[in-house]
């Protein structure tokens, strides 16, 4: 019988138990808990398939030898506005948290900066790392290879790219900052991956299958593949982004990417880049910011299209979702606690309350 | 009775006619000559909806006294590693082929670079000026808010934005680049106006009616609005797109956009940016463009889904057209003729042949 519960936890409890797993592992307290609360932060801004979902395969992987838990994370190219990091296997979130820091510091002189990465991995949602620079009154731009090809080119059947996700993060004054956070694809993996663990079916226009058929049975996605968004144009964009966040900073792309999902061993070779815009460099911050809330009322309060009933602005839902969980709890699904509790017990840690 | 002739021109005659033209209105020699050699490169490359076919457009505007034809193009902002340009109200081409220069000169140095520009105007195809770093051996990215809105947020019926298109080219060693070139709308508005010219139907999910039902007569465009890419998707791309070309940069964005089509006077402060990549800081030039050459082969020869004849690189049929172009001469379709041959007269100029 499935467990259909609901178990609410808060973000440091989370946080907490998901650096006590990775200490575990035999990761140092500052990267767990470097790593834990940003897959914390990924569960309570909404992206459920993003945050502790994925704790169980990351120390499976680190069990087996896949993930590097003492890396020696360095930077291999640099000039004035970029610089590439070698992220020596570690853990995504480190290579990419370390990748943003570099960009801002290097942002505040140059007035934009790109840094990508190599050598590294899965690093959760990409608008986590698109919405830190907005702290610094900067503008965060993130791409990344996925960490599993699941999107053939545009009327093939081989599976070369990825969702090859992009996450922009401007901020606002009054309002949540504007956050874009999408896959180049009608859904992403990670969105697959929870429906198949819910059991629930997934829409038509999401996957199809070898012959082009609809695809809804989301426990038979490795029977086909993603479709991408405006057809060729998501394909191009797909193949572009992976030519920047892989090839240019000597990572993964195409043949090379590593299913992450079928395989713990080999190393991933993940490549992303971020950037930072220091909106000063621009313009005078307070105008823009608050143009930018003109922007969201403007739209927000436009006139509506038969059968909507809002307008949302990219980032609405996920600064709602955040206000909801970080007041009322984060949930978490039947089956993913059934993991989570197995986990705690293999690795004789306290369970998740 | 319709002209249907089509008459063919080599590239020199067609910019060399575009110049002549641009001349009796009033602009210098050296400023018409670059012009008339980007909008003559939109034909070769295949850009229909963004070349010649603008003239008449341009020089209405510049009669009208919408377009400055002598403009003080001067860097509003800078840093190492960006600048914003005031465009003076000048020719998009003019403005952004100065913001392109610049992006490469400083990219040299620091690795890579974003240039802004602001008080610009169309410029023609995205794909024009991603593809000016290529000969340095680099990568453009650029980004234009669109010159008219035809594209609501999502669920809504007020056009607020535009197709905000982007364009990424990438070198490779011996095929040719890889160039993206896409509207964030299923359709870009100018081949739109082409199919009307044409007087060709549109296929159905390029544009909606205010009811949300499919509009396929292209002489109705002005009844009805283009549809985004991947639905909120492609929404969230324009509205981002528009941030960063239009607002950051301090140009028209939203309900500040000026309908260029429908309006010849008002100052249309089109804002653009275009960055470039110095593959040279990232990694080893040559080995970069090699692994880019098998990319473009692994994604050529790979299996093809049943109803697909073959899988195209972006950039693949830009490359053919030219070829072909530039072999046989540029197509004029009658239409277009009759139109170039008015505006002739008009200037007291020798007419296209």
């Amino acid at each position: 019988m499935p467990n259909t519960t609901v178990l609410l936890v808060t973000e440091e409890s989370l946080a907490g138990f998901i650096a006590t797993a990775l200490i575990a592992t035999g990761m140092s307290q500052s990267d767990a808990d470097r790593i834990s609360r940003l897959m914390a932060e990924a569960d309570a801004i909404g992206s459920d398939g993003h945050g502790v979902f994925r704790l169980d395969q990351y120390v499976r992987r680190i069990q087996a030898g896949g993930i590097n838990t003492h890396p020696n994370i360095r930077i291999a190219q640099e000039r004035t506005a970029m610089a590439v990091l070698d992220g020596d296997n570690g853990m995504g979130h480190l290579v990419m948290s370390r990748a943003t820091d570099l960009a801002i510091t290097k942002a505040k002189k140059s007035g934009i900066a790109w840094v990508g990465a190599r050598f590294s991995n899965h690093a959760g949602p990409a608008s986590l790392y698109a919405r830190m620079p907005l702290a610094h009154n900067m503008i965060g731009l993130y791409v990344a290879v996925g960490s599993a090809n699941h999107l053939p080119p545009w009327g093939g059947t081989e599976m070369l790219l990825s969702t090859n996700p992009i996450a922009i993060a401007i901020p606002s004054k009054s309002m949540p900052p504007i956050v874009l956070d999408m896959a180049t694809t009608v859904a992403a993996y990670g969105k697959v991956k929870t429906k198949a663990q819910r059991g629930e079916a997934m829409p038509e226009g999401w996957m199809i299958d070898r012959h082009g058929k609809p695809l809804t049975d989301a426990t038979r996605a490795d029977e086909g593949f993603l479709l991408p968004i405006g057809g060729p144009k998501g394909y191009g964009l797909a193949l572009m982004f992976g030519l920047l966040a892989g090839t240019l900073n000597g990572a993964a792309f195409g043949n090379d990417v590593v299913d992450f999902n079928a395989d713990d061993t080999s190393i991933t070779n993940t490549g992303h880049f971020i950037v930072a815009l220091d909106i000063a460099a621009f313009t005078d911050v307070n105008s823009f910011k608050s143009e930018v809330d003109d922007i969201w009322s403007t739209m927000k309060s436009s006139s509506l299209l038969p059968g909507f009933d809002e307008i949302r602005l990219p980032g609405e839902r996920l600064a709602k979702v955040a206000t909801q969980r970080r007041t009322n709890g984060i949930p978490i699904h039947g089956t993913l606690q059934t993991v989570l509790n197995r986990l705690a017990k293999e690795l004789n840690i306290l369970p998740l309350t």
